[in-house]
Protein backbone atom coordinates (compact mmCIF):
# COMPACT_ATOMS: atom_id res chain seq x y z
CA UNK A 1 0.00 0.00 0.00
CA UNK A 2 1.18 3.70 -0.62
CA UNK A 3 1.37 6.12 1.78
CA UNK A 4 -1.78 7.63 0.60
CA UNK A 5 -3.56 4.64 0.96
CA UNK A 6 -2.78 4.29 4.48
CA UNK A 7 -3.97 7.63 5.10
CA UNK A 8 -6.96 7.22 3.32
CA UNK A 9 -7.12 3.62 5.70
CA UNK A 10 -7.01 5.51 8.48
CA UNK A 11 -9.52 8.27 7.86
CA UNK A 12 -12.32 5.50 6.35
CA UNK A 13 -12.16 4.10 9.79
CA UNK A 14 -12.74 6.72 11.98
CA UNK A 15 -16.13 8.51 12.38
CA UNK A 16 -15.65 12.05 12.11
CA UNK A 17 -12.50 12.05 10.71
CA UNK A 18 -11.19 15.12 8.88
CA UNK A 19 -7.95 14.19 7.45
CA UNK A 20 -4.86 12.23 8.03
CA UNK A 21 -1.22 13.53 6.81
CA UNK A 22 2.39 11.71 6.86
CA UNK A 23 4.55 14.66 8.31
CA UNK A 24 8.23 15.09 8.62
CA UNK A 25 8.80 16.48 12.14
CA UNK A 26 10.46 19.52 10.78
CA UNK A 27 7.00 20.62 9.63
CA UNK A 28 7.50 19.29 6.23
CA UNK A 29 3.83 17.19 4.65
CA UNK A 30 4.99 14.21 3.20
CA UNK A 31 1.23 13.09 2.00
CA UNK A 32 -2.51 13.93 3.41
CA UNK A 33 -5.59 12.42 2.53
CA UNK A 34 -8.50 14.92 3.01
CA UNK A 35 -11.84 13.60 3.88
CA UNK A 36 -14.02 16.00 2.07
CA UNK A 37 -14.35 19.70 2.08
CA UNK A 38 -13.23 21.28 5.98
CA UNK A 39 -13.59 24.70 6.87
CA UNK A 40 -10.61 24.94 8.68
CA UNK A 41 -7.12 25.38 6.64
CA UNK A 42 -6.08 21.55 8.18
CA UNK A 43 -3.06 21.42 6.43
CA UNK A 44 -1.88 24.33 7.67
CA UNK A 45 -2.85 23.35 11.19
CA UNK A 46 -0.97 20.67 10.72
CA UNK A 47 2.16 22.23 9.67
CA UNK A 48 1.59 24.51 12.83
CA UNK A 49 1.39 21.67 15.19
CA UNK A 50 4.39 20.03 14.36
CA UNK A 51 6.11 22.24 16.37
CA UNK A 52 4.10 21.29 19.10
CA UNK A 53 5.30 18.10 18.37
CA UNK A 54 9.14 19.00 18.48
CA UNK A 55 8.17 21.21 21.62
CA UNK A 56 7.13 18.39 23.40
CA UNK A 57 10.07 16.10 22.39
CA UNK A 58 12.49 18.00 23.26
CA UNK A 59 11.47 18.92 26.96
CA UNK A 60 10.89 15.21 27.36
CA UNK A 61 14.03 14.75 26.26
CA UNK A 62 15.28 17.25 28.62
CA UNK A 63 13.33 15.49 31.70
CA UNK A 64 14.58 11.98 30.59
CA UNK A 65 10.98 11.40 30.36
CA UNK A 66 11.42 8.74 27.17
CA UNK A 67 10.58 9.51 23.58
CA UNK A 68 7.21 11.01 22.92
CA UNK A 69 4.78 8.58 20.70
CA UNK A 70 1.65 9.95 21.04
CA UNK A 71 0.19 13.75 21.35
CA UNK A 72 -3.33 14.60 21.28
CA UNK A 73 -4.59 18.36 21.35
CA UNK A 74 -8.18 19.28 21.48
CA UNK A 75 -10.20 22.07 21.02
CA UNK A 76 -13.83 23.33 20.56
CA UNK A 77 -13.83 22.62 16.68
CA UNK A 78 -10.79 19.80 15.74
CA UNK A 79 -9.23 17.08 17.25
CA UNK A 80 -5.74 15.99 16.40
CA UNK A 81 -3.94 12.77 17.47
CA UNK A 82 -0.34 12.51 16.27
CA UNK A 83 1.94 9.16 16.39
CA UNK A 84 5.34 8.93 16.63
CA UNK A 85 6.32 6.60 13.01
CA UNK A 86 9.77 6.95 12.93
CA UNK A 87 12.32 9.43 14.44
CA UNK A 88 11.76 11.85 11.78
CA UNK A 89 8.13 11.29 10.96
CA UNK A 90 4.71 10.96 12.53
CA UNK A 91 1.20 10.69 11.29
CA UNK A 92 -1.09 12.20 12.34
CA UNK A 93 -5.10 12.49 12.51
CA UNK A 94 -7.60 15.53 12.36
CA UNK A 95 -11.30 15.01 13.47
CA UNK A 96 -14.44 16.65 14.85
CA UNK A 97 -14.31 16.82 18.14
CA UNK A 98 -17.61 14.43 18.38
CA UNK A 99 -15.70 11.98 16.44
CA UNK A 100 -14.20 9.04 17.61
CA UNK A 101 -11.18 9.67 19.44
CA UNK A 102 -10.33 6.21 20.69
CA UNK A 103 -10.61 4.40 17.61
CA UNK A 104 -7.89 7.01 16.08
CA UNK A 105 -5.62 6.55 18.62
CA UNK A 106 -6.55 2.63 17.40
CA UNK A 107 -5.77 2.82 13.78
CA UNK A 108 -2.90 5.33 14.45
CA UNK A 109 -1.03 2.69 16.74
CA UNK A 110 -1.47 -0.51 14.14
CA UNK A 111 -1.15 1.81 10.92
CA UNK A 112 2.26 3.44 12.19
CA UNK A 113 4.26 0.10 11.87
CA UNK A 114 2.93 -0.05 8.64
CA UNK A 115 3.61 2.69 7.26
CA UNK A 116 7.22 2.42 8.57
CA UNK A 117 8.39 -0.42 7.11
CA UNK A 118 7.81 1.51 3.81
CA UNK A 119 9.57 4.86 5.06
CA UNK B 1 -12.63 21.23 48.63
CA UNK B 2 -8.78 23.29 48.32
CA UNK B 3 -6.76 22.57 45.02
CA UNK B 4 -5.06 19.76 46.56
CA UNK B 5 -7.90 17.85 47.61
CA UNK B 6 -8.92 18.00 44.18
CA UNK B 7 -5.53 16.83 43.32
CA UNK B 8 -5.43 14.19 45.66
CA UNK B 9 -8.99 12.89 44.64
CA UNK B 10 -7.74 12.71 40.67
CA UNK B 11 -5.05 10.98 41.71
CA UNK B 12 -6.91 8.51 43.93
CA UNK B 13 -9.70 7.97 41.13
CA UNK B 14 -6.70 7.01 38.46
CA UNK B 15 -4.92 3.47 38.38
CA UNK B 16 -1.16 4.46 38.17
CA UNK B 17 -1.50 8.33 38.64
CA UNK B 18 1.70 9.65 39.30
CA UNK B 19 0.98 13.53 40.48
CA UNK B 20 -1.49 15.57 39.71
CA UNK B 21 -0.82 19.37 39.37
CA UNK B 22 -2.92 22.81 39.15
CA UNK B 23 -0.28 25.11 37.17
CA UNK B 24 -0.38 28.44 35.51
CA UNK B 25 0.16 28.23 31.73
CA UNK B 26 3.10 30.63 31.83
CA UNK B 27 4.82 27.13 33.55
CA UNK B 28 4.06 28.45 37.71
CA UNK B 29 3.02 25.31 39.89
CA UNK B 30 0.47 26.30 42.23
CA UNK B 31 -0.27 23.40 43.64
CA UNK B 32 0.78 19.69 43.10
CA UNK B 33 -0.25 16.66 44.82
CA UNK B 34 2.07 13.57 44.45
CA UNK B 35 0.67 10.13 44.56
CA UNK B 36 4.36 7.98 45.86
CA UNK B 37 7.92 8.20 45.06
CA UNK B 38 8.36 8.66 41.30
CA UNK B 39 11.47 7.78 39.19
CA UNK B 40 11.19 11.23 37.12
CA UNK B 41 11.34 14.66 38.59
CA UNK B 42 7.56 15.18 37.59
CA UNK B 43 7.34 18.96 38.79
CA UNK B 44 10.40 20.01 36.48
CA UNK B 45 8.66 17.53 34.10
CA UNK B 46 5.26 19.73 33.94
CA UNK B 47 6.97 22.74 33.84
CA UNK B 48 8.56 22.12 30.88
CA UNK B 49 5.29 20.65 29.42
CA UNK B 50 3.67 23.82 30.23
CA UNK B 51 5.51 25.54 27.56
CA UNK B 52 4.17 22.66 25.25
CA UNK B 53 0.98 24.12 26.21
CA UNK B 54 1.73 27.70 25.41
CA UNK B 55 2.93 26.78 22.17
CA UNK B 56 -0.51 24.60 21.18
CA UNK B 57 -2.38 27.13 22.26
CA UNK B 58 -0.47 29.75 20.10
CA UNK B 59 -0.83 27.23 16.85
CA UNK B 60 -3.95 26.46 17.34
CA UNK B 61 -5.28 30.31 17.60
CA UNK B 62 -3.33 31.42 14.31
CA UNK B 63 -5.34 28.80 12.30
CA UNK B 64 -8.27 30.01 14.20
CA UNK B 65 -8.76 26.14 15.36
CA UNK B 66 -10.55 27.33 18.61
CA UNK B 67 -9.15 27.08 21.99
CA UNK B 68 -6.90 24.16 23.27
CA UNK B 69 -8.81 22.40 26.27
CA UNK B 70 -6.68 19.23 26.27
CA UNK B 71 -3.09 18.41 25.58
CA UNK B 72 -2.04 14.42 26.05
CA UNK B 73 1.19 13.67 25.85
CA UNK B 74 2.95 9.77 25.89
CA UNK B 75 6.20 8.46 26.31
CA UNK B 76 7.63 5.00 27.05
CA UNK B 77 8.23 6.05 30.77
CA UNK B 78 4.65 8.75 31.56
CA UNK B 79 1.37 9.61 30.20
CA UNK B 80 0.09 13.21 30.71
CA UNK B 81 -3.20 14.60 30.65
CA UNK B 82 -3.36 18.46 30.79
CA UNK B 83 -6.89 20.11 30.70
CA UNK B 84 -7.75 23.81 30.57
CA UNK B 85 -9.58 24.80 33.37
CA UNK B 86 -9.39 28.80 32.98
CA UNK B 87 -7.60 31.00 30.27
CA UNK B 88 -4.59 30.94 32.75
CA UNK B 89 -4.74 27.74 34.35
CA UNK B 90 -4.37 24.20 33.53
CA UNK B 91 -4.42 20.49 35.61
CA UNK B 92 -2.41 18.04 34.67
CA UNK B 93 -2.09 14.73 35.71
CA UNK B 94 0.72 12.11 34.95
CA UNK B 95 0.58 8.34 34.82
CA UNK B 96 2.39 5.13 33.88
CA UNK B 97 1.72 4.01 30.26
CA UNK B 98 -0.44 1.49 31.81
CA UNK B 99 -2.29 3.59 34.04
CA UNK B 100 -5.92 3.80 33.26
CA UNK B 101 -5.83 7.09 30.35
CA UNK B 102 -9.38 7.14 29.84
CA UNK B 103 -10.27 7.79 33.78
CA UNK B 104 -7.14 10.23 33.69
CA UNK B 105 -9.30 12.43 31.44
CA UNK B 106 -12.61 11.42 32.54
CA UNK B 107 -11.67 12.80 35.96
CA UNK B 108 -10.31 16.00 34.81
CA UNK B 109 -13.12 17.02 32.94
CA UNK B 110 -15.52 17.08 35.66
CA UNK B 111 -12.56 18.24 38.16
CA UNK B 112 -11.95 21.25 36.56
CA UNK B 113 -15.54 22.77 36.57
CA UNK B 114 -14.80 22.67 40.08
CA UNK B 115 -11.22 24.15 40.67
CA UNK B 116 -12.32 27.10 38.23
CA UNK B 117 -15.18 27.93 40.77
CA UNK B 118 -12.34 28.42 43.42
CA UNK B 119 -10.31 30.19 41.28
Amino acid sequence: MSFREHLQTVCDGVDGALACSLMGVDGIEVDTHLAGPAKLDLKSLLVEYSSVFRNAREAAEAQRAGLVDEISLHTGQVVTVARLVSPDYFMVVALTPEGNYGKARYLLRVTAPKVRSEL
